[in-house]
């Protein structure tokens, strides 16, 4: 009945004796509760945020579903263990295309311990976290049925540069995305993938204007998943194009202030994405689905 | 012709054997160049700032006038030493109330030794940097001709928590703040200093437009001064409220990244003045000087 999921990027992948998440057949996606603090936090964000009523609908769906906490039989073969129950982002997509990006130059917060906070800032120096305010944690580009899926290993994806990720961002749309970084990527899926009124430098633009205003939450080391289908885009149709946010082991209460981390993080990388839409030629002013794309204005409001 | 500032509200105040910046009764402000790389850092900034023809002229009246480098007597008696030759902010102001506000998270940079960083990060944490994205670096509130100044000291000020950054705020447009944390602050200036389509809020968002765009500085350390005068608004004149940028020893190319760290902070003051703005009362909503306050529009967008 449980599977190990096909399209994940990030985090430890489910296999003998590997913790992991695990999907079922329902559309259903089920997270090991990590045993430490990490676990509980995670659960007490998504109780709480489910029945808070300050969360405006269109923000709302930023966040995958919760259902519940549910023990089932862990991936490791160790036994029963919670996992949370929450919405398969990729069960209704066909080859979907998908990068999470940890958002914020900082993925530690004061009150956390100090071997916890050198950890974290090693890492966040070692990676384009403090110059660029966010790090791809994992990827994967559909080429065609032919070449599968660019999902670069764990450690090259680490070892990003900031001139990788720009190119990165650029291969996400691209036709010609297959290979490794040798060709210049084509971009051909710019206008469709993040420009338009749902796409996702406007999902992105409605996140950030939520961030500016909400002071309850604190993010940490909390991801944007950017999620699409390639194909409909080859058949006139949407590509779907998603934004999630995913991990909250590390949500702290805002205290009245807003989650400036965050927000500059979420920033920079709408920046690049606008920059990758105003290179478009002209004439590609009009997506797929023959609706405007949001880059003329989303560029002046940003 | 030299004389020490009347209104310096941070830094090393001159006096005998002490270096700190002077003025002249021409307006203009010497600023001692740093002996190590902050003061060439400074002289670069301005020397290249300048005649930066990317600088919209609206962003450009955020930076004083730079008029030159100049050697001159040093105020600690150690010869002569080559200052900036800036604007005096504040020479034109009879009683001006000001607040030097250091923007961002973090005032360290990647490249800076590991000495620098460890001193900075520390500070960063122990004053409101972390938890607030900004901290307050100094500030004189001008109470009456009886009462003069709020002034506290250094050590105070770099003490204030998230709580007293809250209520100092409050307190910098208030008619009643000369007297020490003991009194409710009023905010009767809050609309004609704050609000109006002149105010600091204006201003600062007018500012934040600009680092959401552009990519050429980084601007490490840096303050954004708030300065008014109450005076004129008892006699229904505009109390000149003005943003300036100071402080530019640590500015880096920002190398096509936007400055997520400043403006990650500057979104974070901003929230902390439009609270102050919603919580005047409706009948408020006019400026002393008869222009519509900024706060409905403004606690909107952003």
């Amino acid at each position: 009945m449980f599977k190990v999921p096909d399209h994940q990027v990030a985090g430890h992948r489910a296999s003998q004796g590997v913790l992991g998440p695990l999907i079922d057949d329902s559309g259903r996606f089920y997270k090991p509760l990590q045993s430490d603090e990490r676990g509980s936090n995670e659960v007490v964000f998504y109780t709480q945020f489910s029945s808070n009523k300050e969360i405006p609908n269109h923000i709302r769906k930023f966040f995958s579903v919760y259902y519940d906490t549910q023990l089932i039989e862990a991936s490791d073969g160790s036994g029963l263990l919670p996992h949370l129950v929450l919405e398969d982002i990729t069960s209704t997509r066909t080859n979907p295309s998908i990068m999470d990006v940890k958002i914020g130059s900082r993925t530690w917060y004061p009150q956390a311990s100090e071997d916890y906070i050198t950890k974290c800032l090693m890492k966040d120096r070692q990676t384009t976290s403090l110059p660029l305010g966010f790090r791809i944690s994992g990827l994967q580009i559909y080429g065609s049925e032919q070449s599968g899926y660019w999902k670069p290993d764990k450690k090259r994806v680490l070892g990003f540069t900031a001139e990788d990720v720009r190119v990165v961002l650029r291969k996400f749309v691209s036709s010609n995305s297959s290979d490794d970084f040798g060709t210049e990527p084509d971009c051909a899926f710019a206008a469709a993938v993040y420009g338009g009124s749902t796409g996702i430098l406007a999902q992105l633009l409605k996140l950030k204007a939520w961030f500016e205003d909400q002071t309850i939450y604190h993010f940490y080391s909390c991801s944007v998943l950017m999620v699409y289908e390639k194909e409909p885009i080859l058949n006139g149709k949407s590509p779907s194009a998603a934004v999630k946010l995913v991990d909250f082991a590390h949500v702290l209460d805002g205290q009245g202030v807003i989650d400036h981390n965050f927000l500059g993080g979420l920033c920079s990388l709408i920046k690049f994405i606008s920059e990758i839409l105003k290179d478009q030629p002209h004439d590609l002013t009009k997506d797929n689905s023959g609706s405007e794309i949001a880059c003329a204005n989303d560029c002046n409001k940003i």
